[in-house]
């Protein structure tokens, strides 16, 4: 049983989203495949140059607050990030850069730098410090990060996400195929995997 | 402690939680006043003219094949409505033109007829009949439902609905003016109403 957790590191709701998914699917017995992308060619395509919650004002402002309330409740530190949505393509970069064992904990570190401390991702500093902390050589990762093969596997992966019809993020996708968006999705997706209904 | 649940006839989501909250907040001794409203003249003010689930096709996708997995879940019927979005106005004015205490039942049963059965809500026909399965006078009540009085107390719901800033269905407004969005946020809703934060 395996779950495809696609996730965004300037989306909102796949900060709460990444910090308690990996719980909920050691519970449940599913194994999970962390898979960074990119929503912003996405959004484009539809015709969006920002974030649809800075397009629409008022869904905007029930975001923020909901993510507040939604942090406040999951116990985990919440600050806008500013400006919105930050550049993600280069933390992305680095998470494809990284072993699949070594993603997840790099992916969560991000949000919380993100999120949990409003810091400039898209910065050379904050993700070194980040790679630091995580006991990594910075210069090292990063140089991989910036290959031909990682630039290439992270088209490669978001032309995969747009090619499964994902929309926003973060979005669980299950072996046979279910789509589930958001992270109010996380436990009927982790349901689907273990063939609850 | 009460919520205002604010819903929309032609809302997909609206239907689970319609179907849903009574339970929910007699459980958690929450009063409730079941507000309905139309969406197309908030969507228009933001430039669309049709249902955001028609305008980007994959996020629509999702979103009925969600329906199916949640109304199976939640044991309800469940059939799209052709065409989607019915028109809602019809219902909207025959559940305000009801008593308070009138307007839920009667509202549930135009969900049910509208997702559980895919009949044709803006048509008279259907009002007469689920009106006469919940022992209405259908001639009556859409004879009400058409004053001016009736049509003016939609239209100040609608405002209403714009100054709260509301732009999807189902919300939750609690009293202290939380807002909640979502068939996903009625148990916050009411965890707020009732002091869980």
């Amino acid at each position: 049983m395996r779950i495809d957790f696609w996730y965004e590191f300037a989306s909102t709701y796949s900060y709460p989203a990444a910090m308690r998914i990996e719980m909920l699917a050691r519970d449940q017995g599913v194994a999970l495949r962390w898979r960074p992308f990119l929503l912003g060619p996405i959004f484009a395509e539809q015709g969006w140059r920002n974030s649809p919650f800075n397009i629409f004002p008022a869904k905007g402002r029930n975001m923020w607050r909901d993510m507040e309330r939604l942090c406040a409740r999951q116990k985990l530190p919440f600050h806008r990030p500013d400006p919105f949505p930050q550049n993600s393509l280069a933390a992305a970069r680095v998470a494809l850069a990284l072993a699949d064992d070594e993603r997840p904990a790099f992916s969560r570190a991000v949000f919380n730098a993100a999120f949990g401390l409003a810091l400039p991702i898209a910065e050379r500093a904050t993700l070194v410090t980040i790679l630091q902390d995580q006991g990594f050589s910075p210069s090292h990762v990063l140089e991989r990060s910036s290959t031909e093969e990682v630039k290439n596997k992270l088209k490669r992966e978001n032309d995969e996400a747009r090619r499964l019809g994902i929309y926003g993020a973060p979005t669980c996708i299950t072996e046979d195929g279910e789509m589930f968006w958001g992270n109010d999705r996380l436990e009927a997706a982790l349901d689907w995997a273990t063939g609850i209904r």
